[in-house]
């Protein structure tokens, strides 16, 4: 039994119901065998905070319910992934208008509107395109296979979890995290590769933020940067 | 007499020996008397850094010289200040071409080019425009008036300078500094109204920059900024 604030970490394969399709996975073996695998992605164990609702609500809510080592085969109904499909979001186009846009529409093609709405392509008939604006997954019962491989245990722990979430995996251990024996305060000294990084300061922010909302509310958290005479030579 | 690297603060007057023209100065008065006052500057002594090369070669040879209090005339000779005129920078274009961009010259107007460069406009005679794209003061005698208000004296006192300079007047007492009895370190807490601030990680940057070439160069700077629950609520 987690609570909220718990960061678990979960291996998962995510499939539709249905059609046994598989969408989602944070395994490599398994995302190759569904010919899903992205090779600019990272395969490793998902980083869940209770709480944060940052993912869908039926997997969020069952993890509550495990505990560390367990496997579980959940089923999620739409409501509480990705929501029932809304008929009023399939709508007809001009095959002319996109053609106009350099689009040339086929079955299941997914379009990026202008607006930055995303559309997938029902049908193209006699001049008109049928889209879809729905989340692709609407409507759809999905079944999640779920592993919890490991919980934070310490505060540290979590710190560098969030490094590692806003920083990525490549980064977070050149950050160096002191947490005071009271826990009120934390320092963390930011490496040098990092200073000239475009968004540094936007990413300290969110981190500084979590770190307060989901490990330690009381705290003052310091960001330190250093520079000396080896950083301008 | 200073020497480099010293902060040095004058006011001064400058203007264009030929024609008596005031064209720059610290002081609010002389800036209205001489019909250049500008609403969106404060006027105040401007810090010069002896070496730094951020003024004219003239005047900042002048100040290596004069000492806290004194007010002195100086006559600086083109090679000096903003170099001679270069006849082969005077250029003929058509009228119809500055229109199509939407512009109408006229004598002594000063256009902004595409690509950045700033030209004088010289004459507008029969379709043909003539650009100079000189600098206004190239080729002048320069006479300033000057008076070394004060100079920073400690170090302290430098690092608040380049506060000052790269996050405004406003802000400069926001900052804590501390410098450790051995000189080798400097801690700066970052206020927290800067920081959503765009551009704060490039203003820490050419601060740490300046502080350890002018002013501290075997320190360790470090920038702190601290977070906690009053910054998210």
């Amino acid at each position: 039994m987690f609570k909220d604030k718990d960061f678990v970490y979960i291996d998962y394969v995510a499939k539709i119901k249905d059609t046994g399709e598989i969408f989602d996975t944070t395994i490599e073996e398994e995302a190759k065998k569904a010919n899903i695998y992205d090779n600019e992605k990272i395969y490793k164990p998902k980083l869940v905070i209770l709480g944060e609702g940052a993912v869908i609500k039926g997997l969020e809510d069952a993890l509550y319910q495990m505990s560390v080592g367990e496997e579980k085969e959940i089923e999620i109904p739409p409501e509480k992934a990705y929501g029932e499909r809304d008929p009023n979001k399939v709508k007809t186009m001009s095959l002319g208008e996109l053609r106009k846009q350099g689009i040339r529409p086929y079955p299941n093609m997914m379009l990026r509107m202008s607006n930055g709405s995303i559309a997938v392509v029902k049908s193209v008939t006699g001049g008109r395109v049928v889209l879809d604006y729905n989340h692709p997954l609407a409507g759809r019962t999905l079944i999640y296979k779920i592993k919890v491989v490991k919980v934070a245990e310490t505060e540290l722990d979590k710190v560098k979890a969030l490094l590692e979430r806003y920083f990525g995996s490549s980064n977070v251990d050149k950050f160096t995290v002191e947490i005071s024996n009271d826990k009120k305060e934390v320092k963390i000294t930011v490496p040098k590769e990092l200073y000239l990084v475009e968004d540094l300061q936007s990413r300290i922010y969110v981190t500084a933020k979590d770190i307060i909302t989901y490990v330690l509310p009381d705290a003052n958290v310091l960001f330190i940067e250093t520079f000396n005479k080896s950083n301008f030579s």
